[in-house]
């Protein structure tokens, strides 16, 4: 690949400023150095930035952001960039702060049930530093070994638990945040309710758009006194959906209940031989915590109501061993599809729990009618859908076809009342989507909300919003958009 | 008392276009009509408003709040007027929203668990239609039989029960509400996550300064298989508070743990003979929830817990009566001091729980400064304090001592590193403060938020904020406050 020119005068003077400010070892502008912070997880958007900061401290933030400010040139703050809707791609000739070093672990209070964490902390390493008090960090997405909680804030990450335990924005009591003018804020704080607009619950999930996180506090959970998983197979999809919904309405609130079609078992099983049942064409990996007592009595319910739904196996894991290489067949789907297909595209969607098997036939037409396959994730009991759209990049047109499949998937997920990212978030990926999900009203609201926190749109511009909005516009007097798109990758 | 003037010219031409717009009789304006409107619960703050208007459909408030934009004619939203801070207080001359007669039950959905309600119906009556599917409500004010949905969106309204489910905001998934130019939006959804910026949290308990809601999704919440009560009579106010640590410390996460010190049993006892432990300087009053094999197992817990800080009596209630009238005696608890004082006025703060003992201590020696008597009653498990400050109101000065000394409890809340308010709200009573809650930079930035959705501030003014600040002005440029008040009303 042909390395690209350097970035702008504009911004190597900026850089210059920045190297006197904060020391020069945290200044990258080599584009060779460079290239590894042109995309997230979502490889097939990248953009060169003009500028890399190493931030090491708060006050790095507070200076970098305060000289972009001054320089009107935009920044993005990326963590472990392991997103998957392209929120941490940066923006062309701009600023990329990244957060991984700011890695302390500031405070832990095991009686009041708080830690506060810098945002490069990796989200298990907060789960580890708990596990001396017998406590834990709740949200647990599949990427929790690398991924960093200030990611997780921008993104209002999930996970498997989810169902049970909430998203990020259920566990972060409040945040330290650089505003886009270099302000640095409190929003929440460690007591359960706070006064004044909670503006806390609006951060959590902007994708950056707000300002920088540069502190979290984290609400940690008791570790239940049993945790313990079960795996059920099925002959049919319909059956699975049809027994998740019947335990949840038997008033069992599983810790998760995911679900597998036949394709990603088989990849799982290519990848990492767990052991799933033979023949299923769905599999349940259902998870209770709790007290002891309660676990027990609830998974003879569940094992009952599989049963009425056809179930053909169900299986408590023994130990530890077996219970891990449930949920590895679960966690590695994503990578295992690389087994049975060169390529894929996973989509994240949310329907109505009580319409999954509707759904699923759809989408099932859809994907025939495109010639691709579809194996299908779910965090069944929440009603996420994560279709990994097969495909072969070899195939002129495949990649487009998979993304335009990914795309009517959406629009199933919009019209059965769902909404188009589950906990992905939006990013660059699905902005384009936004006005399918929200009117121009409710999307001029948010409008509004990010131009009172950066009138000058240089936190993470061109992400999350359809269209651009010029600040200082009122709402309802919408003109065409004449904005660039700083994002100058497209997906495929 | 002499009935007041009516309102100004300029508000009664508002009136009249208001009859055209939305019906002669929806529109008050005869001064003695209007004063049932002066107050809400918090009765020493009284402003007479200008015009009411008794909302019927959604539309009204739409028609109402474009032609107060039209006009420059603040608004104020009202809903069942039991709030505990003033923030329904109206705007003098100004229009008052009333929004009880919008109590349509518009959908009930229980395979999704979730309910859609108009704002003035009532909090219990959200449980008595949830009842028949086996689902209720969780947040429950001890105002639950008359207050209204709006008002507790406006208030982020608690209950006995947030310690274990949580605020108003856990509970709410989406909304209907008209900003301050009349223009209609939508606020969350009935999705569990919803892309880009979430405002719902930021609206609930934004006390109406970000417009009116006419629409409300709640999430309801399966019925437990048991619900027990437990008194548990302590000797000092120390032990129960180390038992409500100890309890939670060990796992258990009551559905409820209220503690009630001696005098407010003795006013208790007296208004309801609800038959607390005799001799106690402590009561708690533990609830516990879930399968009854997990009741079962954890009241032994508890009452091994409580023996240990030397419980002297612990009963679990024998049947719906004898809980009924545990509870009682707990939420008779503010109007009963009626019988031991002639007046009263009650705080509402929070501190980290772990603290209870020193902060109650602090308390007892502020209230012997002040020679007064304070009852205390608290939800103690997430440290919200409702300190009962007794006083004479035929003793010259004793209702600005009385203020002063809950004051001063805010003071040692702050200072303790909890809240001014934990579901009572700021309103009118405490907005001053929010100054010492909040920095400079941080309010700031929820006034930015407020005059994006208001940039006219006709939406409740002069609640919430301490100094209302003109919309315009960057943060950081701070001017004098010159707008008046639009409070003329003062506490006492």
């Amino acid at each position: 690949m042909k390395i690209a020119e350097q970035a702008s005068p504009r911004t190597l003077e900026l850089a210059e400023r920045l190297r006197a400010a904060i020391g020069a070892a945290k200044v990258l502008t080599d584009p060779a150095q460079l290239r590894t912070y042109e995309c997230d997880g979502l490889e097939a958007f990248r953009v060169r930035p003009g500028v890399v900061v190493l931030a090491e401290h708060r006050d790095d933030v507070v200076r970098t952001v305060k000289l972009c400010a001054e320089a009107g040139i935009p920044f993005v703050a990326r963590g472990s960039g392991t997103g998957l809707s392209g929120g941490a791609v940066p923006v062309s000739d701009g600023v990329l702060i990244v957060l991984s070093r700011l890695r302390g672990i500031v405070d832990v209070d095991p009686d009041n049930a708080r830690m506060v964490v810098e945002p490069g902390v990796i989200n298990l390493w907060v789960t580890r530093e708990a596990a001396p008090h017998d406590q834990l960090y709740a949200p647990d997405p599949s990427s929790q070994q690398v991924c960093s909680i200030g990611g997780n804030v921008a993104e209002n990450s999930g996970g498997a638990h989810c169902l049970k335990y909430g998203f990020t924005v259920n566990h972060v009591m409040g945040a330290e945040v650089v505003l886009a003018d270099g302000e640095v804020v409190h929003l929440g704080g460690s007591a359960p309710e706070h006064p004044g607009l909670d503006l806390l619950g609006a951060f959590v999930g902007s994708e950056g758009t707000l300002g920088v996180v540069t502190e979290v506090t984290v609400r940690l959970l008791r570790v239940p006194e049993s945790v313990q998983t079960m795996l059920v197979g099925f002959h049919s999809v319909a059956d699975a959906a049809g027994a998740v919904s019947d335990i949840i309405a038997a008033g069992i609130l599983p810790a998760a209940i995911e679900m597998m079609d036949a394709l990603a078992i088989e990849a799982a099983e290519a990848a990492v031989q767990c052991g799933y049942p033979e023949g299923a064409e769905a599999v349940l990996v259902i998870e209770l915590d709790g007290p002891q007592v309660e676990v027990d009595e609830q998974f003879e319910q569940v094992e009952t109501l599989a049963r009425a739904r056809h179930a053909f196996e169900t299986r408590i894991a023994a130990d530890a061993e077996e219970r891990a290489l449930m949920w590895k067949g679960r966690k590695s789907a994503f990578a295992a599809v690389g087994r049975i297909s060169p390529s894929y595209y996973v989509q994240d969607g949310v329907i109505p729990r009580t319409r999954l098997p509707e759904i699923l036939a759809d989408m099932s037409t859809l994907a025939d009618a495109a010639n691709l396959r579809v194996a299908n994730v779910f965090h069944a009991g929440d009603g996420n859908l994560h279709p990994l759209i097969l495909f072969d990049d070899a195939v002129p047109g495949a990649p487009k076809a998979a993304e335009d499949l990914g795309f009517a998937i959406l629009d199933l997920c919009i019209r059965a009342g769902g909404s188009i990212t589950g906990e992905h978030g939006v990013g660059l990926e699905k902005k384009s989507k936004m006005a399918g999900q929200f009117t121009p009203e409710d999307l001029d609201t948010m409008q509004l909300v990010r131009c009172a926190f950066d009138p000058a749109g240089l936190a993470n511009p061109g992400k999350l919003f359809p269209t651009p909005r010029l600040c200082g516009e009122r709402p309802g007097v919408r003109t065409a958009d004449t904005a660039p798109d700083p994002a100058l990758g497209e997906v495929f």
